[in-house]
């Protein structure tokens, strides 16, 4: 029903992540009946993205492309950061959320993927490489995993903490537990049991 | 946290229908770390749209736009319709949503908009004009009112009854009632009020 280039639009939004084919037909025909120039701009910027922002050459966070046609972030930039200390993320997204939390002073490595035994990805897909390169490079002696509190993100952190352990690096995996503002009575077990097993004796005095 | 053209893409996605400002930075992200093209392909095919497809200069539904630079769909220009016969829709998706049912034979004229007093659009801004225009010019004799069974859409379709009454058209709306394998327990009041005072009487021989 809707005309081939509308087709092919909307077959390439339906990529998007979460974007189902009804969805993505939806957004084509909002694009061609809007009446702002909104198709346009979007074209212009989506056509030039690819030459203006990269992943960082050195951690994978988004970069702008500087005018030698380098890709380095903000963060690895920047002089104030303790290059001694490095937390490993899965995805730019959690980069994102933990730098928002304030509580990193260290640089940062996107592994871009995690060890997933159901979707087939090993160890061999990890860029481990260039991880080694990175904390050797930067004499990295602290390293946080923080690749999510699910089952791929756990055998990630598990890999890691092995590979790393070997480089004498002190290695820490970030708290899971009941979260801020979270009720006790609507945890799941395994969250509850983490929140047990991983409790802070408090000091007395 | 964001590079700035990153920003700017994200905010240009948030204005996508139903798409909130933590869906499009999550868009934007997907689109800079994707590494098969996409961003450059959707780039391309945006740029392209508005000159390759418009609102057909007949209907409003959408068109190819041809080697004259003129809009027209693929229903106006079918000469096997019934020009007679006009279904007169809110959006282009109501119209391809009546196309794939297969039940209309007519041609059709997309509002692009309905009366709505909530959000100010009154009757100036629907295009009236343009609607009598096309009911002389195709000589249409019967108009089938679609616009949804909503507030906005019962008060376009009564404006539209009132409109069009006067030049002695046949006028219908479409029903409304319990939809096809819908469940009259979970059914709202409205709706069954609608198919009770809605009913049609079955012919006994």
């Amino acid at each position: 029903m809707l005309p081939d280039k509308l087709r092919v639009l909307s077959t390439l939004l339906a990529r998007l992540p979460g974007v189902g084919e009804k969805t993505a037909q939806r957004f084509a025909l909002y694009l061609v009946q809007d009446n702002t120039g909104l198709a346009a701009r979007l074209g212009e910027v989506l056509s030039l993205l690819p030459a203006q922002i990269r992943p960082c050459e050195q951690c994978g966070n988004i970069a702008e492309v500087d005018p030698d046609d380098r890709a380095e972030c903000d963060i690895c930039r920047d002089p104030r950061r303790d290059s001694e200390l490095l937390c490993i993320v899965g995805r730019v997204a959690d980069l994102i959320a933990i730098e928002s939390s304030g509580a990193m002073r260290g640089r940062y490595f996107v592994l871009g993927r995690l060890l997933s035994p159901l979707e087939g990805i090993g160890p061999e897909e990890l860029p481990l490489e260039r991880l080694h390169h990175r904390i050797q490079k930067d004499g990295v002696r602290e390293v946080i995993l923080a690749t999510p509190p699910s089952i791929d993100g756990e055998a990630t952190a598990l890999l890691l903490g092995k590979e790393l352990g070997r480089e004498g690096l002190s290695i820490s995996r970030i708290a899971s537990g009941v979260p801020h503002g979270g009720d006790l009575e609507f945890a799941d077990r395994i969250t509850l049991g983490r929140a047990i097993g991983g409790r802070l004796r408090l000091e007395s005095r």
